[in-house]
C-alpha cells in the first residue's frame, strides 16, 4: 500500500459507499493493523476496539496463528463448491465439531457467508420445511419490533425498523411484527409482566393469523441492534411451548450471540431453549475470513433433504480457507477458555460501567450477559425519557475523538461487544471514556467541552 | 486433518447439508488440492476443471502468491468495520483501481461478500434513489425468465425459474419477468427479429405497469444458468435506449462475467453499453475469499449519499483481506494479460467443442464468448426438442466420473467457465471429454456403456 493517509481519505471518499454514512460526513478513520484489543490508524492514532470490529472479534485482532492456516489451505485447496456432491475436508470437520457443538437435535450444517445470508436461508428452510410436508399454507414469520435480522429482503423484512424499510419497500409479504422483550421499558406491557404480557400477545397473534398459516418465529435471543435487550429468563421457554403446540418452528438469529459472546457456545444453551434452526456468523471465524453456517434440527433437515434437496446455494458455501479459519478460531476459544472469560471478564466490565457511570443522571440502565453490554442514555432516570441524540455530535463519536476508545450507539444504547480476551485494564479503561464524556453530556443531550 | 476419505464422507453424509443434493445421494467427492486448471480428491482422484469452481476461477487453483497476500494483511488487520466513517488501506486502494477500470461514470464501490448479498443490494439502490428524489411510485423490478440473480428473496425473485420460487413464496412483490434472448430458440419470438420481438415486449411491458412505477431493470449481459445465453449485438443497447426514454435505471449483474470471463474487465464494455449499477463477485478474488462489489454510477451515488447516507451493510463490506486479495488477484489478471487469453483460449476451446462435438445429433448448438461456454443438448438438431434428461444418469455426471472433467449442466446444456489460464492441452482433453459421453448418449437421454 503506498499512499499517504491523506491521499487514502481522498480516495475512500471518492470512491467508497460507506454503509450509514452521509455524503456530508468527511472525517475518516482508515484503520491500519491490530493486535489484541488494540487499533491503530494510518495516521499512527491508537484505538481500544470495544465493539469487536462490529461483534465479532472474539479472539482479538492480530492472531498469527490463524493468519497461517488461511495461508496453508490456501496454497493446498483455496476454494472449489459444495453445491451437489462436491465437498472439502475443512468444511466437513466444521460441520462434525459444529455439530458436536450445538444442542440435540441440531446435528445438520448449511454454510454461508455471513448473518444476512444466513437469515435469508432460514425464512426459506421453514417455509420449504413445512411446503414440502404438505402444509402448504404456512407462510407467515412472526418477529418482533427492535429484531435486526440483515438486510436481505427476506431477512430485512423480518428487521423491525423503519429505516430499514423505508424507500426499499415492497418487501417480502407475509411478516408480522411482535412486542420485544425490554424490561425497562415497562411501560411497553401496561403494568403486566413482561412475559405474560407477550406470551398473550403471541398467543393472540397467532390465533388472528391463523396458526396453520405460519412457518416460524424467528428472534435473536439477545437483541443486538436494539440495544442488547436482555429478555426475562422465563421468555424464551414459554414461547418455545406456545409455538410447539402451534407447530410453528422457531429460529434463533445467533449471529452476535453464538461462540462464547453470552459465556456459551450458544444463547440457547444460556436461555436453556433449543431452537429448530440457529443462524450463525460473526464469531464462527472472529471475522478473519468471511463465513456463516446454520445448525438444523434432525426433523427440519431430514425433509430438507427429500426429493432433489434444499435447492438453493451461496457460491462460497464450504469454502476451504473460511471453514479452516472458523476451526482454528474455535480452537483458539476452546484452548484459552473464553466462554468462562466471557463471563468473568463481562461480569468485571458490566461492574466498572456500574461503578463509573452507575449514578449519572442520563444512564438509565447497565444491562449485560456475558461480553454483551449497554448503557441506555435518558434524559430522566425517573420519565426514562430517551436522551436526545444530534447526529453530529453523538456521544460514541465524540468518545472515539477524545479517548480513542471505539464503542456503539444503538437506539439510545452505548453498546460494547469487545473481544472476549480483554484485560481487566483495558475493561477500566472502557468504562472511564465512557464516564469522561457522559458526565458532561447534559439531559438535552449536549456535550459540554472538556 | 486427520480423518480417512471414507470417514470424512461418512461425516459429510451426517451433517452437511449440501444445495441441490438429495439426501439419498451417497457419493461424494471430497476435494483436498489444486493446482492450476487441477484438483485432487482425498481418494487421490485427479479432476480438470472446466468450471471454474462455480465460474470464478479465473486465475486457477493454488497460486500461492495470494496465500502470501492474505497472510501479510490478516497478520497486519484481518478485519475492522467499514460502516460509518471506517475504511481500511486495501479497500480504498481496491475501490480506486476498481473505478478506473470500470466505464465512467461508474466511479462509486459499494463491498458485499457475494453475488446474492449484491443483487439484494443493487434492488435496494435503485428504489431507494427513486424513492429519495420523491419518485416513490418506481417500486417495480423488470428482470427476465431464465435469470439468475442469486437467493436472497431479493434477487431471487428476479430470477427467473420456478424450482428457486416454488415452497420459498411469497417472494419479494413487484418484479415482472421478460422474455430472454435466446436467438437459438427462435420460437420464442414468433418468426420475428428476436431484439424487434423483445423491445416490443419491453415497451408493452413498460406501458402496462407505467413507466413511473418501474425502478430498474436487471440482466445478466450473458445469461449464465440459463445456459450461457449469448443476446444479439443490438439487444443492450436497444434495451439501454429504451429505459433511458423512462427513467429507469439499469442493473447488469455481473457476477459470473466480470473481470475477465468474457475477454474484458466487463461485459458492459464487450456489448458497448453502461449500466448505472454492475454488480460483480466471484472473479473479484477468483473465489480466494469471497467478496463482491457493486460498481455505482455518479448519479446515483450521489443521491444515496444524500441526508443520512445509504442505510444498509454487510458486516464483512470492504473485509481488509478479502479486499488485499482481491488487488493481486487483478494484478494477476493484468500481468499476465488474461483479459486477451479469455479470448484466445476461449476461440480455441470453441473450436475443438465445435471439431469433436458439432456433428453430434445430439448437440443443437455451441455458442461462446470467451471463457464462458455451452453445448446446447436436443433430442433432435430439426425440431430442437431438448434432450431428456434423467436426473440418476445426468451426461455431466458420467463425464466426471468417467474421465474426471468437471463441467455443469444448466438447463439442458453443458456449460464450461473454464480458469483462464487453461492450456491447449486441457481445452482438447475437455473436448474430448465430452464427446467420449455424449456420442454414447441417445436422443432418449439414455448414455449407452463405453
Amino acid at each position: 500500500m503506498t499512499h499517504s493517509s491523506e491521499r487514502l481519505a481522498d480516495l475512500d471518499r471518492a470512491h467508497i459507499i460507506h454503509p450509514y454514512l452521509p455524503g456530508t460526513w468527511t472525517e475518516r478513520v482508515v484503520m491500519a493493523s491490530g493486535s489484541g484489543c488494540r487499533l491503530t490508524d494510518t495516521e499512527g492514532r491508537d484505538y481500544l476496539d470495544a465493539t469487536g470490529g462490529l461483534w465479532l472479534a472474539q479472539i482479538g485482532h492480530g492472531r498469527t496463528e490463524l493468519a497461517d492456516v488461511a495461508h496453508a489451505q490456501m496454497a493446498k485447496l483455496e476454494y472449489f463448491t459444495s453445491f451437489w456432491e462436491f465437498s472439502n475436508e475443512p468444511a466437513i470437520e466444521l460441520a462434525a465439531r459444529l455439530a458436536e457443538m450445538a444442542p440435540d437435535p441440531l446435528n445438520h450444517v448449511y454454510f454461508t457467508s455471513g448473518g444476512s445470508e444466513g437469515n435469508e436461508a432460514a425464512i426459506k428452510m421453514a417455509r420449504y420445511y413445512h411446503h414440502r410436508r404438505g402444509d402448504t399454507g404456512r407462510t407467515w414469520i412472526l418477529a418482533r419490533d427492535k429484531a435486526y435480522h440483515g438486510i436481505g429482503y427476506g431477512g430485512g423484512s423480518a428487521t423491525g425498523f423503519p429505516v430499514y424499510h423505508e424507500g426499499f419497500a415492497p418487501m417480502m409479504p407475509h411478516v408480522s411484527h411482535l412486542t420485544p422483550p425490554w424490561p425497562y421499558r415497562d411501560e411497553l406491557y401496561g403494568g403486566e409482566d413482561p412475559t405474560d404480557f407477550l406470551v398473550r400477545e403471541l398467543e393472540e397473534r397467532i390465533a388472528a393469523i391463523g396458526p396453520d398459516n405460519i412457518a416460524a418465529m424467528i428472534g435473536e435471543p439477545i437483541m443486538g441492534v436494539g440495544g442488547m435487550l436482555v429478555p426475562p429468563a422465563d421468555y424464551w421457554p414459554r414461547v418455545r411451548e406456545v409455538l410447539d403446540r402451534h407447530g410453528i418452528l422457531l429460529i434463533f438469529d445467533e449471529v452476535v450471540t453464538a461462540y462464547g459472546r453470552v459465556g456459551e457456545w450458544f444463547a440457547a444453551q444460556h436461555f436453556g431453549v433449543t431452537p429448530d434452526i440457529i443462524v450463525t456468523a460473526k464469531g464462527i471465524t472472529s471475522g478473519y475470513v468471511p463465513l456463516g453456517a446454520l445448525l438444523v434440527g434432525d426433523h427440519v433437515a431430514e425433509v430438507l433433504l427429500r426429493e432433489h434437496g434444499f435447492p438453493m446455494g451461496y457460491t462460497y458455501n464450504g469454502h476451504p480457507v473460511a471453514t479452516a479459519v472458523a476451526l482454528a478460531n474455535l480452537d483458539i476459544i476452546h484452548r484459552e477458555g473464553l466462554l468462562g472469560r466471557a463471563k468473568t471478564i463481562g461480569a468485571y466490565l458490566h461492574g466498572e460501567l456500574e461503578s463509573q457511570l452507575g449514578e449519572l443522571p442520563i444512564v438509565g440502565e447497565i444491562r449485560s450477559v456475558g461480553m454483551m453490554l449497554a448503557v441506555e442514555l435518558v434524559a430522566d432516570r425517573d420519565t426514562r425519557i430517551p436522551l436526545p441524540l444530534h447526529p453530529e455530535r453523538m456521544p460514541h463519536d465524540v468518545i472515539r475523538r477524545e479517548t480513542g476508545v471505539i464503542v456503539r450507539d444503538s437506539a439510545h444504547s452505548l453498546v460494547l461487544s469487545p473481544p472476549l480476551i480483554m484485560t481487566e485494564g483495558e475493561a477500566k479503561e472502557a468504562a472511564a471514556a465512557l464516564r469522561g464524556v457522559l458526565e458532561r453530556t447534559d439531559p438535552s443531550g449536549e456535550i459540554r467541552a472538556a
